[in-house]
């Protein structure tokens, strides 16, 4: 492979599980390891350098500077795709290609959205949020009276119930993780703590939920525990440094952190105290998830351990043989990513991906993990642990727990089931396809 | 301020500074010292709340569902400022609006540019990297090929040598902290370690520096120390998780965590080890910063221990007042902030502000302080260290080991010093209007 034999005393990389997964240490610098790994790669994909030639953008002066950066045109397949691009009277999904991604969170642009009656066109200097019912004293805000508390920044993510959806299906439905998991997406969110304005306000102690109203025209709302917003919710005013994206609940939206999306309730207009819940059209029926016994989850709102391969994934194809890297995105509501296992056969042996640092709590960790891959038919699983000692279900215990849709259905939409978090499968054939499996 | 007295028991805020500043603890959900730090503050713009009006976008049906998401039409003023609009043959400037942004990173669409020859539009499936010089074995990489090796992510704040070059002015020049500091961003960049294409080609042992060079059309190209290759250069693929920018660099750059801007090679296609450095135009001349005795610093690659206050800053107002936060970012290319201390009295008292974790080496890290103002005339200033024990030089050091222009100039443009890490002072008013000082 061309390496000098005086410097590089090639060995072979460590393998820790079948079809060729190797040490995560090779993410460390592990020199004559990791050069090794190229094996049979190098001199195929990266040619001897030939003098360079001068391309067009070369030897001409180039573009403007605008106001605002955008991607380059070459990268205008980079979008989130929509459930109801003519805005009908209906819910209107945005889904992130995660597919196309990499690192650990999304940029603003293609960070997912769902809404049911469109976006509204919220003017931020009427907009109000207003505090009252079992408080000592209702209070009013504005977002530049908001914008003078103390602040604070987090990662985390944001996930739909019905994030994975095709996952109910009893066969695989062969889509893109976009397809699959685009309703999940993960950005630094700075606002004000909930906790703060409640000290301001006074808690009557019969107070033990509060329901979040929107300001959008569905006045979109949910019932959410008291004690989540004396832990760790926010009014969140930026996304990713900026002001928060109309989809996103411009000018201001409730963040709870690890919990299920719908309920961080967007263009907030209301926190209502109260003694019981409201039972609103998003708790008593859409997020109550109904359980193959007949019984039904209610008020289930932990988004739980999870983890996908991204790379590679279906719609990406693997050119040839030699090395690549599996990596993928992990998550839990209910802490940081302890872990992630990788298979490469099926899930019959397993090694331990490298975790991208900082790992932090409810937020979306990458993980990677090298990988020798001889040509062969190979299939590729992760499968994730958090610190609360939760991992990620094999599918036949989610399958029996959970259920699954009896018939085939390719319309991802079709799925009413919520709150999938049970592995996805890869299967790499000969020719580098990838297609979706169920192990 | 009718907060009940029967729950909460409000005591005076730690003051741990002049004119009002607070503890940092009072991020610390301090409840009852926090309640009291409004004092005078919440029933004046915290209105008790009215019965909920419905306006307009809470009666109508929403917009669409873009494929891109885009800022809400009323931020519109939120952008870069340019400084070549018309793109003219010459540098071209776009600069980042700390002051209307939060949290701890830049928005790819608000990341600062500075490119010498416009943006060129590279098509990524003709790019080409070629290693070469004193290596075993030259090699040439596609972006595909690139994408294939063991990946890393990090945030890492760019720098261009020349930001804050008003502040060489013996006069403070009245401009926002865009116009001021605006040429610097902070994103997650997620790439290949250039070590690792190293262990492919091998280094021969004579090579001390490497030339990047970029494919530009001015071919900009710098000379970098082999050493920082072994340590932590990456060559770029992905800016906060998509592709990168246009102005940053599409397909690829050289990322040299903590180092001068213009060293970061953007759109790279070469990297040439070399015996001696290139003394190209832009480390013989532009960088070569000219020190009052009349000696230079050549290869002054380190941008040192910085901070500023973007809230409140030039352009911001105070309304009233009450409680504020003051906010800002501070950053080192040497590794982590460790402490960043605010003064409200001109640098007579200081308190220490909260920094908002995780702090990351060479990345910004937000500082915030607690700010009691009692409506008088107050200066505003903060000072940074990080953990290689470095400190953030006060005016009056800086100007007398680096000097400062004689007279005043209102160009930004105009100044041709470079490397200022110095304090940046901010003068409220009786009014709560914000002045540019020195102090």
């Amino acid at each position: 492979m061309g390496l000098d034999r005086s410097r590089h005393v090639p060995t072979e990389p460590v393998i820790v599980a079948g079809n060729g997964l190797l040490d995560r240490r090779v993410f460390l610098k592990s020199g004559a390891a990791l050069a090794a790994a190229f094996s049979g790669y190098t001199v195929a994909s990266s040619a001897r350098a030939e003098p360079l030639a001068d391309p067009p953008w070369s030897r001409e002066s180039g573009a403007v500077t605008p106001p605002l950066q955008t991607p380059s045109r070459f990268e205008q397949h980079v979008t989130r795709t929509l459930s109801n691009p003519k805005n009908e009277t209906r819910t209107s999904h945005g889904r992130t290609p995660h597919h196309l991604l990499n690192g650990t969170f999304t940029p603003n642009s293609l960070h997912f959205t769902i809404n049911h009656s469109g976006i509204p066109d919220i003017d931020p200097g009427q907009h109000r949020l207003v505090i009252h019912g079992l408080v000592k004293q209702p209070l009013s805000f504005t977002v530049d009276a908001l914008s003078r508390y103390p602040m604070v920044s987090r990662m985390a993510f944001v996930e739909c119930g019905g994030n994975s959806a095709p996952m109910f299906s009893n066969e695989p439905v062969q889509a893109s993780v976009q397809a699959l998991h685009g309703l999940a997406s993960c950005a630094e969110w700075t606002g004000v703590p909930l906790s703060t304005l409640l000290e301001e306000t006074g808690i009557d102690p019969r107070a033990k939920w509060f329901i979040a109203e929107g300001a959008d025209s569905l006045a979109l709302h949910r019932s959410v525990p008291v004690r989540k917003a004396l832990d760790d919710a926010m009014i969140a005013l930026y996304q990713n440094g900026e002001r928060l994206m109309p989809g996103n609940g411009y000018p201001m939206r409730l963040l709870l952190p690890g919990w299920e999306g719908n309920m961080n309730v967007k263009f907030l207009r209301r926190i209502k105290l109260v003694e019981e819940p409201a039972m609103s059209y998003y708790e008593g029926r859409t997020y109550s998830q109904i359980l193959p016994g007949g019984k039904s989850y209610r008020f289930y709102f932990l988004q739980e351990v999870k983890s996908f391969i991204t790379h590679p994934s279906f719609g990406l194809k693997l050119d040839r043989p030699g090395y690549y890297e599996i990596s993928g995105i992990a998550y839990s509501g209910d802490g940081r990513i302890s872990r992630v296992m990788v298979s490469a056969d099926g899930g019959r042996t397993w090694g331990e991906a490298a975790l991208q640092g900082p790992v932090l709590p409810k937020a979306f960790t990458r993980f990677r993990m090298g990988w020798r891959w001889d040509g062969k038919p190979a299939t590729l699983l992760s499968r994730a642990w958090d610190e609360a000692g939760n991992v990620q279900p094999l599918r036949r215990e989610f399958v029996a727990a959970r259920g699954e849709t009896r018939t085939p259905v390719t319309n991802p939409q079709a799925f009413v089931n919520q709150h999938y978090n049970s592995i996805t499968s890869w299967a790499v054939d000969g020719r580098g396809e990838v297609r979706h499996v169920y192990v």
